[in-house]
């Protein structure tokens, strides 16, 4: 039996394309002979499809692709998720279903059981669990078909989960596993996903095709990687990365084992490329084409700009340079330079007449008041409105170059480089950031060194540097980390070794600043814990500030 | 038997506030001889506590608020929703329970069973559902305790839930039901809970308590109205709208029954009740006291000027008039008029010198080009500066005036007209928003009306009015409302008489509008489908535009 293994790039309500891609690799699969082509979880709506769901004019729609996919299932069967309804009135009106067609028609739907709702995941938002479990016969073989979290809730501490749904199906004796995802990336989760793959052959010792999608949807990014896995617990082949992929296997091979195509991962090139696909599909998946940011001469929006360049072509990028009195040459001269190295138009636009103006019309109301974080405010802002005004004219996108460390402080202005369409480097600490330049940098010089080793600063008042407000950023991150990433409490911090006065004022600038963060363009996500949909913090909480 | 319910304002993770708030309750209701006292679900944490809840630091401390409310257990019972620990290690971590308090120690936990994850709700994403059902003894009664969704079950077409805990506890006949709720405000659903505790009623034939939350967490506004509901189905009592209120009950006075205590809900009155609640709380809750608007001469503007004037007093709400070259004399006339009627300081900034500083710097860039929506935003986003301009220098916080039919299209500009730190008027439509205007204008003419009157204009062009660009409020608000709150799709809409074009170029705006709206502050909900936290939609979708 030959099985043929479909990473796509879905796009989420994009019945149409969704089923023509997933034609074209039916076509493709059987002229490689295979028996069964598998796509992805919810391959038909994209994913997460979201409130979509709700409507029933949305799920109409899938189920009319789903009878298409079903038609072209001749003379092979098509493995595909989609949602379908729930015949019973009591519970959610919708499964998260693993179809499977052949002979032309919908033979089979066994649905997903295991339904994440933490972080990004919202599943039990819409979807019922699967409370029966059957294997799919098919070709003289016992089919398991699981979706995505199913095959999770083994080899962990604290199981989220009271069942297994691979402990029901294996009283079947399945032949083999498909396990159909759409499990996003992050940059230690292509890790994670074979060492719990691992543990699933160690348990149930079955030959696994496990297919994920690839390509980004918004601020959730697939990485692909899709994965074949033997009774050895060898990994028979793993799929590239951030790239569509459409391969065939001989079951017997698989069951044989003794392949081991295991690669390298690097945390920096996985980030570097998953930013590229990140940016690539918000514009292509909206039909957009252009993008504009405003370069200062700091590694933040020098790393945006090199990101930007790659992911959509010199042509499509355009940068302004916008000094205020407090710029230091270098700062323009780094800029310039950075936009020379690109290839990318850029412009120079002082903001001097528009913060005199400013300052004109304010004056009657700020007497005796003195030079504050407003003034630095009004710098800022009018920089994302000179963007903002370009992009209007021009229709290119706005990408924000927040980093990390700064969005989770609130180091930042509301409307000023806060602004933008998509938040590129919001999942970055700055440390991270400098890494990925030198990254950038390991061929030739693309971003200027000076760039990378000068201090950070804001430059909106006479010789500011961020250190001035801020701790260093090797020791803010570490605290970041330990607090976003692995929820560590004040007590716990301090048993680490972090200062008590720091921990308590850090934790309070993150907290205080929620009302900051909600204001903000999508967060790509490249760490288990980004800033956006999947951290849902109050706003006018006491905890901690 | 006689049993007091606490309807309360709690503040999320404000621990020592919460159970400062609680222990006063529970002297007043041992002064008034009571056996009982009941407070709301979650009422040691605050509702919702969100990501909160993933901090074992934040846990530890709602612990410890239990253990010192069950030392003040003494000579009465407390009973107080708080997270529980799960001691089983699969599943997730918490339970959301009911706690029986007494002898100065915990007596029983009863966990929440129906947890909801819809709209706002995330309540799986946290917690375990529970499993076991046991009524609480106490002082020779059997008392049944739920949790909010617990009762919520019963009465519906389309039940969400494969079980009901009521079910499970009347095999036990207990003597009465506590329900410890969280219940957010919208303005239908004050009917809908006494519709589905009279569903209880017909089901069980047992005495409820149904004990609610009051007041605003951020977007989410919690009513009160708690209601105390006999076995004849008659309403005994319920509790004051918007206001804490702690009430104590015989028994036998409820078990007879006979008494009819229902109260007249007026949709208006609720919403202006809420909203100022939704101000109050969100400027009391942060510390804060002042608020910034600027007042166009609208109707919008003026409503939310009306509304912030009463919940913060006319000396803490400051309003800028900020004409340009395109406003009209009256504009301005009733926007003064207004703020003199609210007796609200008010300052005049025209807004030419900014716009003429854009002019020039962009001058070089745009040339060629012909004014359009470009310079509409940059008239908005020079409003939005100063406004922010204010705030950072005085400390008032940014209303914003945008109302859900513009915020639904997209008819508003990011960073100027869509900035501010709460929406308060983000969740009416324009219709609705001028039936507001006519009910505070009911007993005296506050807001000028010329403003109800004339037709609504952004005036960021010259003669512009909404109609241009927009269908007729009333048709598009109709329409809105069905594909929002109804969830109909094309289809649907266009069977309900919608013209189709129009349905199509509709659902269109508000689909593409979607990276708008997920930039803009929390918007108080006060209908069932509020924009923001309860309505996720994704922003690459290619589903209906």
């Amino acid at each position: 039996m030959k099985i043929t293994i479909a990473q796509l790039n879905y796009h989420i309500g994009n019945f149409e394309g969704n089923l023509k891609k997933m034609l074209a690799a039916t076509a493709k699969a059987k002229e490689q002979g295979s028996d069964i082509v598998v796509f992805g979880e919810l391959a038909v709506t994209g994913y997460p499809p979201r409130d979509f769901l709700e409507f029933d004019d949305f799920i109409r729609s899938s189920e009319e692709v789903v009878e298409k996919l079903a038609k072209a299932a001749v003379g092979i069967a098509i493995v595909v998720g989609a949602p379908s309804r729930n015949p019973v009135i009591e519970g959610k009106d919708l499964f998260n279903s693993a179809y499977f067609l052949a002979d032309g028609k919908i033979v089979q739907k066994e649905h997903k059981a295991l339904l994440p709702t933490y972080d990004i995941f919202d599943e039990y938002r819409y979807f019922e669990p699967a409370s029966t479990f059957n294997v799919v016969h098919y070709k003289g073989k016992k089919i398991a078909l699981t979706v995505c979290e199913d095959i999770w809730n083994v080899g962990n501490e604290n199981p989220l989960y009271t069942i297994c749904p691979l402990d029901e199906l294996k009283e079947q004796n399945p032949d083999f596993v498909l396990n159909l995802s759409a499990s996003p990336f992050n940059f230690s989760h292509a890790n994670n996903r074979i060492h719990v793959l691992k543990a699933n052959i160690e348990l149930y010792g079955k030959p696994m095709f496990y297919v994920n999608h690839v390509g980004a949807q918004t601020e959730i990014i697939f990485d692909g990687g899709s994965i074949v896995i033997s009774p050895d617990g060898k990994v028979h082949d793993e799929l590239p990365y951030f790239e569509e992929c459409i391969r065939s296997y001989e079951l017997n091979d698989v069951v044989k084992g003794g392949l081991n195509r295991e690669q390298e991962k690097d945390k920096m090139t996985l980030i570097h490329n998953a930013l590229i696909t990140g940016i690539k599909d918000y514009f292509g998946k909206l039909g957009l084409k252009k993008a504009i940011l405003g370069l200062s001469g700091g590694i933040d929006s020098a790393v945006v700009a090199v990101l930007a360049q790659r992911a959509l072509g010199a042509e499509n990028v355009r940068v302004l340079l916008m000094p205020s009195q407090f710029s230091s040459d270098h700062s323009v001269n780094d800029a310039r330079q950075l936009a020379q190295n690109l290839n990318v138009q850029y412009d120079i636009i002082n903001i001097q007449e528009a913060y005199s103006a400013y300052e004109n019309m304010l004056k009657p109301h700020f007497a005796a008041t003195t030079f504050d974080v407003t003034e630095e405010n009004i710098q800022a802002r009018i920089r994302g409105m000179l963007l903002m005004a370009m992009s209007n004219k021009f229709g290119n996108i706005v990408l924000n170059t927040s980093n990390k460390s700064e969005s989770a402080v609130g180091y930042g202005t509301l409307y000023g480089d806060m602004a933008g369409g998509l938040s590129v480097i919001g999942d970055v600490y700055k440390t991270e950031v400098f890494e990925l330049a030198r990254f950038m940098n390991k061929d030739a010089e693309v971003i200027p060194v000076n760039t990378i080793t000068k201090p950070p600063s804001a430059e909106l008042r006479p010789d500011q540097v961020d250190a001035d407000s801020l701790p260093p950023y090797d020791v803010l991150d570490g605290l970041l980390y330990q607090y976003i990433e692995k929820r560590q409490g004040p007590k716990e911090l301090v048993e680490m070794g972090f200062d008590e006065k720091l921990v308590r004022r850090v934790l309070k600038m993150v907290n205080r600043n929620e009302f900051k963060r909600v204001q903000v363009a999508p967060v790509l996500r490249v760490s288990a814990k980004a800033f956006g949909m999947g951290r849902r913090m109050p706003i006018v909480g006491k905890y901690l500030n």
